[in-house]
């Protein structure tokens, strides 16, 4: 008889009326809204909304979910309705580096991360023993130039057969083909070790560390076509100074890199994010 | 024929509907929403709201607050519409630090806040000069001990004479009796120059520095009538350390001071501050 | 043949001479400085020094520590000279919760806390998995009203069994006795999951919710024998919002917690820290 | 019969002895070392010393100086020492925009930035009435693209004239020549409003914002003869989200920008900031 917690979210074309279409139809149905974002983008001429509410056990969501189809359809919106204990499948790639996987485990085990994590995937064998620990499948996966194309049609088969909502680069360190990254792009988040658009690429804090730097950030981000380009989804930063050789920026961003990822992944699961464009809309706490 | 935007705010005890009754009429009435947040406090049993809306020429704001009117006595609402062009009155009081002043001003001067200052009041005649400079009267009122009573009489005075909506004590330094305190109480802004409840009372800098605190701290609160105790809006803080003794402290917090001052004044005069018992919700950018 | 590096540092009443009874003597033996920060507090009268030098293979360091001798007892200095690859042993007290423990193994394990961990005591089972994970002897000593004096006396033997020459309390959430904590005066490290001074004592984050705070922190500070009233080392704050309760505190805290707590361990390991009366100096990097 | 507090400073190649050079002639002459920083750049192979100290009245500094030229001379130093109370000559040139110039102002007329300023250069008249009421000679210098060259040589003979030892461009919105660069290197110090290397040359809150940034950030640089790619001294950023249009981004960045520069200012003031190459030592508060 307890009371369950959705989350419903949706944009579409910006238009009179968007907001009282989710609004109404959720006070038709009795559905008490416990907080409630939107938020128009005058420039992409997008509206965006994201509202939690609460049912009882008389709510039947289907018959919400064909009610708000026939709305939904008026305004164009893509939209999505889901409790909050739902639990999506995520899909964790890494390398060699653990300070980000370490993170997300541990946030997983404890409930902060509200998701399944059905598979981690490595071309090193290094963090099978932390996988293991966490008692979460390690795939094994090594890559060469000349094995790439067939790797990467492995990694594909993977989050396919784990029916993956959300793929997360952890520190992969392999750039994804074209392929690949058109597949993902808009539900892969990747890591990057520099506040974009600042320092894109390789090594980017010796390239921090060579300009003088006097801070150092990390950039969580959907992946799309363009590397390094994707829509930003959070950024951190930390103050820096003289004293730090490029060793050090490193050890520091760790902690900067495994914060910020944890944040985006957070959010995009608590369905926080929504695409705009090359840019994303977010309604963090 | 050019559109004005307005903000709409509301609180109410928790109920259904709510916020389907601010939404819904501004749908019946055509007017578009750029941004809605809502909160449903589950502790207080207490609802809040902020739309930002636009109108064409066509809208008669008479006559929505008459329908508004209706919805918002179903709900026992408190609520207030107001264009974004809109300068509420605001009182000024300072003693001889002139660093919270100076930002108020200067901001104010560049429009970055929306106000009008119909006065500064003064126990000191320090900052007539800064105040003559950007053409804001300015009444000096000196204090006693024996002549509490009457000058508080006269700062009322200017204050209502000024129709003021919300007055700031800018480092103001006296403390204001219970009376005036009670007069003031949920529109009157303060600064205390230390993270509340942390280092209540008199020079809360040494008081930091006695205790060896690595971060100082500013709090800008409501007056209520417990002596910085009101309810907090904002409060910012920055890192210090060993080699800061108590006159470096006071340095540095100037201009947390202003910064956290001039924020909360902000808030305020954008309607994103509501009171919710002894705290606040705010609908911050 | 290789360079080894070297951390010495000082403390002593403030006189002329100080600096240079260090820098002097590190110059007659041709070592090489390569970082120097000296601080002298003109309020309580005392100098602090620390020195990062390096040395070949030519550097008795025990025929250093005898002339040193000479010149630090003339200046009634404490002193310490460490190689800074010395790992030092630390004992880690923890409860439930895993937040706090779980980094500071992270770290140790690759190498960022430069540290030895002889043992985790713990009066509950919980956490021995992870202990054992990262293959650290876990003591369980349970605890109740009637036998804390027998427990703190097994506790007290197994830090000197161990040889620990640090303690770090990771929310052990067992107030010590008094005998306890003044054996531990100035080396053991605690966590408290509020800004000190405010919020002492149980639930701050409870506390801190009532107050209707917009910051919450976390404090670092050495143990002495009035609670929650030891010598601070770090502090480190987020910002909240009205939609945090209680709960959402807690879980914010807890990163903030494990980065305080991590932090001021390296700082003490890396001899950064020095205690100046119920105040320190943290030469911080 | 009062003291004197002294800031001395050094910078060198790295050899052996550099520090005691310093430290050794210091406590000859019984001067007393307040605080001491020096810094190895163990890449670049140079070394940079700051140390205060006090004197009584029987210093004479200038047999000091000789004594010490003599084992700078040795060292092949780079060094400079001044009295604390000694107040630079400073230059600010300006635009439209006042924020810069507004705190400038303000923090050198309550004594925290510890300067003359001799002369305001503007190629517009809107800020001569800001500069009068400070008292401040306000030289308006139109430029147009014929004109450059013979407005810049106006500009450098103000500058010479006013014994400038150092020159703010405080948001001065035009691009200097070569020529001009050149003569202003490591004296003169940049505001721009990015986190340097990223979005430099112009309207960068624009191009932040079209890539989504969820950061804005101020450097303050010293000015070379590559546009914006000058030494970093300081750098601010502040979180922003989806909400902020370009025009937010500018008004929230007008905060980031002053506070940003003044301490870039105030660290090159209390000769903090040593070049370094392309990067710079800042021996921070």
């Amino acid at each position: 008889m307890s009371d369950t917690q959705w989350i419903l979210t949706a944009q579409c074309p910006s238009r009179l009326g968007t907001i009282d279409a989710v609004t109404g139809l959720l006070y038709q149905n009795q559905l008490y809204i416990t907080e409630l974002h939107s938020f128009d983008d005058c420039n992409s001429q997008r509206f965006f909304i994201r509202a939690n509410f609460r049912s009882d056990d008389r709510f039947d969501d289907k018959t919400f979910r064909n009610e708000f189809l026939e709305r939904a359809n008026r305004f164009e919106m893509q939209w999505e309705l889901r409790p909050t204990n739902y639990r999506p499948k995520v899909v964790i790639m890494v390398s060699k580096f653990d300070h980000c996987l370490n993170d997300l485990l541990y946030q997983h085990k404890i409930g902060a991360l509200n998701i399944e994590i059905p598979a981690i995937i490595s071309n090193h064998p290094d963090l099978e023993d932390l996988a293991r620990w966490y008692n979460i499948p390690y795939h094994r996966l090594p890559i060469t130039a000349d094995t790439k194309a067939q790797q990467e049609a492995q990694v594909w088969q993977i989050i396919q057969d784990s029916n993956a909502e959300l793929v997360v680069l952890a520190r992969y360190m392999q750039v994804l083909s074209s392929d690949m990254c058109q597949k993902l792009e808009g539900w892969a988040i990747n890591i990057h070790h520099s506040l974009l658009p600042g320092f894109k690429g390789a090594k980017p804090y010796h390239q921090a560390w060579e300009k003088g730097v006097k801070t150092v950030g990390a950039t969580a981000h959907y992946i799309n076509d363009d590397l390094d380009e994707g829509p930003i989804i959070t950024q951190e930063i930390e103050p820096v100074d003289h004293s730090y050789y490029p060793e050090d920026l490193i050890a520091k961003g760790r902690d900067i890199e495994r914060m910020t990822l944890t944040r985006a992944v957070r959010y995009h699961v608590e369905q926080r994010v929504f695409l705009n464009g090359n840019r994303t809309v977010v309604f963090a706490d």
